[in-house]
């Protein structure tokens, strides 16, 4: 997917929500909590109720190696429903790897090649190196984690270097040296919405994509306040609060429902 | 396993080598290569060779994603078979995963529970909330990268801090406040043995996972002396050099052989 291509869809859709495909076999409905392809099963209902409404989702492996090898399968069973029947919808895989050399090509293959998605989250600890193979495949993309929700992002995150900048900003500014807007984006926590701002100014045209909007307490106006440019560039995640709206049978009408009401709420802040 | 466990097993051997078992397909002997369970059926010979001569094996997790969910069984049922044959190795999942809250959960719940192995590399960008569900788990370990050996660990991880300390040893220091030597690891790279010495200062008694000594131009003497602690301290991994050291149908007997004389040269190191 092109920078052009995403963009589009998000004025046509007049949304850029991505939706968080993080599903827990605990949290899913009773009837299906016992089948061997829950996770598959409701994420295909739950993705045939947000489309209309999504520009993108984002499956987080966890949630799928968690079940072992069949988990990994239930994983690639949903990238390939959505490449399917809404291929023009991007999918993220959330699985924040970060290697170098001949392991970074594995994981590039892996996901761009076997699994087939858009784009992967990354770590940048290790590095520009890190990012190298995945930059190699054309109108795919990679989302670095730059600054996160987390309590915790105050051990390192945060901390400043000898120049005064905080690491993330050094982050940014570094592999955005590196990977042009077209196939890289920054992953920034909502809940920190006036470093948007302070962002912005250094990638005014990368795409961010910004989770903690809802259940982690962040607030999607200041999210658009801050972080919005003028062709949106920001992909806000939401889980929970989407896929589990419902908790009963009818959980994907109202998964469906939410999206809908979020992207409503999005189409405000789209110029 | 535990720390006290390790060492036994380290002056047992009179090894403390580590197997990376990063097998690539297309490098494997042809008379494996066209078998769907060809990285599993190549670990199985390469691990009854080795075992005698070290304490560890360490997949690396990519590898076996790129492939797809038949490669995450491979990885699976090769764990499942350290397990069964060699239950005193130990096993380290090079997954290099990071993540918070309730996906580290699910990760910690993933390897720990579902694949069942010793250990796994994390990354630290996100800061501590990324170990914490890892060191609920009794006598199971993490093992944080901190220094690694590629070009661009100078892009962050040898950056130094407002405090004159450049961000790995930030890590070190950090991590080590949170995490025992009985739960936790840090990743050094073999290339760089004269920052061996100063970590040494830092954590005098944690276990370091040493990559790149062979192939990757790392020396195995300075490793030993400026990293080793009077209980060793030391798992030295080295993968190619070791799978790879024959290319035909008795590959196992050439990969028994070099993991044996690696072992014999570790012997003279160890007080």
């Amino acid at each position: 997917m092109t920078y052009n291509n995403l963009i589009e869809q998000i004025y046509t859709k007049r949304s850029f929500l991505c939706v968080g495909l993080d599903c827990d076999r605990n949290l899913l409905p009773p009837h299906l909590q016992r089948h061997p392809d829950a996770l598959f099963l409701f994420n295909k209902e739950v993705i045939d109720a947000t489309a209309p409404h999504c520009v993108a989702y984002k499956p987080n492996t966890a949630f799928y190696e968690v079940e072992g090898v069949n988990g990994w399968k239930q994983l690639t069973d949903t990238v390939q429903y959505i490449r399917t029947h809404y291929p023009d919808v991007m999918i993220i895989a959330d699985a924040k790897r970060g290697d170098i050399g001949n392991t970074a090509q594995r994981y590039a293959r892996a996901f761009f090649e076997e699994m087939n998605v858009d784009a992967v989250t990354l770590a940048p600890y290790m590095g520009t190196d890190s990012m190298d193979p995945f930059l190699h495949y054309k109108e795919r993309w990679v989302a670095v984690l730059a600054l996160t929700s987390n309590a915790s992002a105050s051990d390192f995150e945060l901390q400043l270097l000898a120049n005064g900048q905080p690491l993330y900003e050094a982050v940014i500014e570094k592999c955005s040296q590196y990977g042009s807007k077209e196939q890289l984006m920054f992953v920034v926590g909502a809940t920190r919405p006036a470093k948007l701002a302070e962002i912005r100014k250094i990638i005014p045209e990368h795409f961010l994509l910004v989770p903690g909007v809802g259940a982690q307490g962040g607030n999607l106006a200041e999210v658009a306040k801050y972080g919005m440019n003028p062709r949106c560039g920001l992909l806000v995640n939401l889980s929970r609060d989407i896929i589990y709206a419902g908790s009963g049978a009818d959980f994907a009408r109202e998964a469906g429902e939410k999206a809908q009401e979020i992207a409503h709420e999005m189409a405000q802040f789209l110029r």
